[in-house]
């Protein structure tokens, strides 16, 4: 184990982004920006009703508009179930979609694709075909879904995604034993992950009559696989190129439509672009989970939780996707960071006619922590207790496990996040003011733990590859994948950092699914952990290889030499012996004892390390209009130790915005007749914009987690968690109302000030 | 050491090519099919002189000639000095080649480039050039060059490119001690590769700003290096891609363009697509070395060799390139066919303003081998012996090490071949026949050693990496290169052969330097040899993987699991397990024990195998017309362990004509006071059609190389070699007539008829 204060070359360093140029430029080319000739577009129809059987295609007078290519429908697909989630033995998720059914189950189901010399062909095409349905009962919240004799959205499950449930100790002896029992119910909206680009691919045939499928993915390999299965292709004639991607946020972890596209390339043999508008973004991809969690905690008057309950009721919408394993990681978390003798949790994942909502930053523990940590404040009242004192005395320390087994707490700062967000924040003098006025300020907070790599039920694995050229600079190849968060140029930094050269002398090649090592994909906070580690141990081969070699060309140990900016010593002696250029050229070129430095890595990680934070913010209620003004957030975070401070600053930024709007604004409404999305455009979805979101003060608490590559952690998506539940305390804390349900828009405020208050 | 009787289920199989369908669909894209939008037309102003210092070049008009974007001459290059050969330091190899020189040492130096908008306007803008030359002194012989005071073509080398020379044992006391010493000059032509696809190369930047060059190479990885070099730039930001070949025969394994075309698209921001005509291909790419081999041999009364002498004066043309290496590799081959006890050699390799010699099919054996197989057949009929006696007395058995102790000869078909070729061209009924009339008929043979691998002073290397997808197919990257010869199917069914799948499963990807592993390149018959051991050992390392983790799933030592023909089973039971396919799938999706199936592997070989064989040619004399009618050739060949019957049997069809060629048309015609080619085209070069090539009797004596993969040895080159001693001695035993010069044209086969007949 390396300590905090490694004199690294690059780790730890704000090494610039690899991929700066081409993005300032303009020149790096995303899905939608290539051109090839003879290329067709795509479109789908989607579905007119939210539940239907479809009676009939007409689909001749499509065909017969000039200019169209194909026309595709249910019975043009290969009929393969599947996952879009990335799991791919039955058992573990269910199959349940296919790339075109003849039963459609929300409003955002395709019923037909078209391609055509132009969009505007297609799109003229699209109105062309005509569909007669038999219209299917509607189920448009979980609750109904779960009625007895509820028709069934899909045969035989009862419209029961997933479940799971366990009890630890004895729930109803603690509550037994409890001084106060406290409950509570919390609600969470639908949300959407608006990447500032939408979903689209680009697929066409090679010359070798191989599928080739450009896309803006998160998950290069899963995509690959789900092809194979869907079309009945060996995964050999398949490749899958991501490409530069504008955001995913979750939403590009899911497959949305490369099926489709890809049986449009195969039906006329041209390339076909895909690309969705933001209206259909936002329907027929993906979204958060609703969620309705019931809380039940006992606890003594000092504070002490000794008993707790969580039932989740997840709805999943219309067909699996990651819904299942949401739930599952909601479980993973719920003992974590709050260790209490007694513990119990039920979660259920429910189908029903409204939009897929699948994996999205921080996979439920979002509107997990939303509920559990607006809890902790409803129970510090009850106490009479500082909320933040509560947290002190119940947060988990080093050395913990869960009664569950996934988690070993080897490196733990959450005392640390707590007690200097309590300083910067000005806690105690804040907490005790009062507000005169209209407008009353406040100060609330809310803390997290986190996991490293995906759901403890997955399966993990990155690989990495490093292949050192002849003057010593090197090609890194990994599957990881870069969609924003600055991942190639950390996977650049560690390799750089492993062999002793500049990061600008390592070319990256990812993600390319011929040519990169398999990788689970950019999900779960899990690439610089996972990825990361793999990329370290193919840069140590590397360099042991050259050592080894330098070693035998100047007759010294290999284990005593060094390699550092560019430089091959001795490090018992200081003595330098040559450069990494001399050394690879050398290498490469010896009469009879020549050696490539090519080497691959794999990691699959046993222990999902914890990440921690706390996130404080300050607010100032309007009473008269209901706005809630956040002034401030602190967010304190132990992701381990950071990699590269710019990047991960970058990222708590992105978090706390993402957190802002779902604690604040982001709502997708829903008819509650006909599951009609009434505000699927960025005009009256409020997503915050640059103006609106508050000055964040980050803070990192490096703890150095002995399991991983560097003492690095979880930081993706912790950032976006508590910010919703530090937000809704602090308006606790400035009006005195406990709000269970987000986004805490003017109308809600107004609405409860006028119940509780007035 | 596997035997011959190995059931494989690939290997020794006539697999079908992989690249098939591309080449007969027309779909594979040779660099000239390539098209870029925005790609410019390069065209290169070859010198008017022979020898000359450039006083003064005006590049205005051309300039201004609209649709020209860039003229360039040596003022606009970076100047460093290279040797297009394949080493890197300047003490192998003589570094005496820049871009564009102020100098001009033969009329196929470039003085300038043009890239324009179209070829026609390139053209054009070349005649708009003008250039002052001052004119220096001609030579245009090797004799010319070595006289004292001759000018220096490159200064300070007295014209001496590459010189080498032993002796082992006493030549002097052999010679004293013979029964007879035989004394015979042997001179050969210069002959040009004749590739159906000319060179032609294809520069741009990348959105990265790096240099990607498409080139029909034979040495995709050497290219990249000596770019590196000339350009100045790291090699990280160079990237070679190797198209399809369409033949190379060594004329690719030099580097006769790129760098001009790199300096083109630098320049002008723009694709160049750089493409050489036949006129251009003959005279400023590569040639084979013209050679004066000098040859004396003690013989004692019953044939056996006793002391042996070779001086080789070659004459390498204006730059080195392999020239050097060219005389080496004979120095190499001249102790090994038939040991002789006192040996001595001298080589030189002279400058000339000649076209430049350099590598070539046989890389200097073909005119080695006919002198010396010549000369056998001259000391045969001085000795009044049969030449094949006189051959089977002296040839190396067994065992053998050459002096130089390059060699250890561990499989050694010659004697086979010499007796199965006897039997099949029915040798001894037909040596006695005499033929009547003007037509005579005569039977000759010539056998051979040669090399597996580079020349012995070379560093060899190969990498292969094989990364198995979860369906069980897999991606193999390999260096080595494709030219036409069907490496990369050899290669894959190595692959599947190691991994126990099928030949289709196998994608493979070569050769792009981003992502394959080094690879020193297609040339002296080493692919099959180097890289097959390396793409082996990679194999290896994926199916333990495999077996390993099938081992710990099914409880079994992985010692004892056996993979073939997609299935896992128990080899001491019989009892098949799981298909590789299932296996590959829970290998990469098995929770906290997932495992890449990716591995790369490298070999660098010590021990050079030998290859051995023999060609038998029965010919018709017409001492009318002087022409030499080539009635049928036998070839027999050990070249170990056949990998692909069909492959090796096209290798031998292939050398045999060029062999033929050698012997009977070929030659590329200089005139005498200035130096330019006079027959540079297709017309006027005499390379024989397929109606010209007389029939082949293919027959492998297939020994097992123990160093080698599967006992295989080189095969690429050898058949190419015996082929004209044959033929000549067949009319040796026609005519009677020795000739000692190539090729037997009707001219010189008159000129001696009337000479020693009439």
């Amino acid at each position: 184990m390396e300590g905090n204060f490694v004199d690294y070359q690059h780790i730890g360093k704000s090494t610039k982004r690899i991929d700066v140029i081409p993005k300032v430029t303009g020149k790096a080319k995303f899905v939608g920006d290539i051109k090839i000739p003879g290329m067709l577009y795509g479109k789908i129809l989607w579905s007119a009703l939210g539940h239907a059987k479809i009676k009939r295609i007409e689909t001749d007078p499509a065909k017969r508009l000039p200019g169209v290519k194909a026309v595709i429908t249910w019975k043009d697909v290969p009929r393969h179930a599947y996952c879009p989630a990335g799991h791919p033995y039955p058992d573990d998720s269910p199959q349940d979609m296919y790339i075109l059914d003849k039963t459609v189950r929300f409003l955002g189901d395709p019923v037909a694709a078209v391609a055509a010399e132009s969009k505007e062909i297609a799109q003229k095409a699209l109105g062309l075909i005509k569909v007669e349905y038999e219209e299917l009962p509607l189920i448009l919240s979980p609750e109904e879904a779960l009625k007895e004799n509820a028709p069934e959205i899909h045969e035989g499950t009862k419209n029961i995604c997933g479940q799971h449930s366990y009890e630890f100790g004895n729930v109803l002896g603690g509550f037994k034993n409890a001084d106060l029992i406290i409950e509570d119910e919390f609600r969470t909206p639908i949300v959407q992950h608006c990447p500032i680009e939408n979903h689209a691919s680009l697929a066409y045939l090679d010359n070798d009559a191989r599928l080739i499928v450009h896309s803006a993915t998160q998950i290069p390999f899963h995509l690959r696989r789900i092809l194979s299965q869907v079309l009945g292709m060996p995964m050999g004639k398949i490749k899958v190129i991501k490409s530069y991607v504008g955001g995913g946020f979750g939403g590009k972890e899911d497959v949305c439509q490369e099926p489709i596209n890809a049986v449009l390339a195969l039906t006329t043999g041209n390339p076909v672009l895909l690309e969705f508008s933001r209206e259909e973004e936002m329907v027929s991809t993906r979204t958060r989970h609703s969620m309705i969690l019931e809380l039940k905690s006992g606890v003594m008057k000092n504070g002490e939780l000794v008993a707790r309950e969580l039932k989740v009721l997840s709805n999943t919408g219309a067909y699996a996707a990651h819904g299942h394993c949401v739930v599952y990681n909601i479980d993973a978390q719920f003992p974590v960071l709050y260790p209490t003798p007694n513990i119990s949790f039920a979660g259920l994942s429910v189908y029903t006619n409204m939009p897929i909502a699948s994996a999205m930053r921080s996979y439920g523990i979002s509107q997990y922590n939303f509920a559990m940590e607006s809890h902790m404040d409803n129970i510090a009242q009850r106490l009479g207790m500082d909320p933040l004192d509560l947290r002190l005395k119940n947060i988990c320390k080093l050395g913990y496990r869960d009664p569950q087994a996934y988690f070993s707490v080897n490196s733990c700062g959450i005392e640390e996040c707590l007690n200097k967000g309590k300083e910067l924040s000005n806690w105690v003098v804040k907490r005790g003011q009062k507000s005169n006025g209209i407008k009353k300020r406040g100060l609330g907070m809310a803390c997290l733990s986190y996991a490293s790599s995906t759901y403890p039920y997955n399966a993990e694995l990155s690989g990495a590859r490093i292949k050192m050229n002849e003057d010593g600079s090197a090609t890194l190849f990994i599957g990881s994948a870069e969609i924003g968060q600055g991942n190639d140029t950390i996977m650049a930094q560690i390799a750089a950092e492993e062999l002793g050269i500049d990061v600008e002398s390592i070319h990256v090649i990812a993600v390319d699914t011929d040519l990169c090592p398999i990788d689970m994909g950019a999900y779960a906070s899990r690439q610089s952990s996972v990825c990361g580690m793999a990329v370290k141990k193919a840069g140590v081969k590397c360099r042991k290889a050259i050592t080894g070699f330098v070693g035998s060309l100047f007759n010294r140990d290999p284990e005593d030499l060094l390699v550092k900016y560019g430089v091959i010593y001795d490090g018992l002696t200081g003595e330098s012996l040559i450069s990494v250029k001399d050394a690879a050229m050398k290498a490469h070129y010896t009469k009879g004892n020549s050696v490539t430095i090519d080497h691959e890595a794999y990691f699959s990680p046993g222990n999902n390390p914890l990440a921690f934070g706390a996130v404080f913010a300050e607010v100032e209620v309007d009473t008269g209009t209901g706005k809630v003004e956040v002034e401030k957030i602190w967010a304190l975070h132990d992701s381990g130790k950071i990699l590269n401070y710019q990047a991960a600053e970058g990222q708590v930024h992105g978090g706390v915005s993402m957190g802002f709007a779902y604690g604040t604004s982001e709502q997708l409404l829903i008819d509650k007749n006909t599951g009609r999305v009434l505000n699927g455009n960025l005009l009256d979805y409020k997503m915050p914009t640059i103006l609106d979101v508050p000055p964040v003060d980050v803070t990192f608490v490096e703890t150095i987690e002995p399991s991983s590559a560097y003492g690095n952690k979880a930081l993706g998506e912790p950032p976006c968690i508590s910010v919703a539940p530090a937000v809704r305390n602090a308006v606790l804390n400035a009006i005195g109302v406990a709000y269970n349900e987000i986004p805490l828009t003017p109308e809600k405020i107004l609405l409860h000030l006028k119940r509780t208050v007035l």
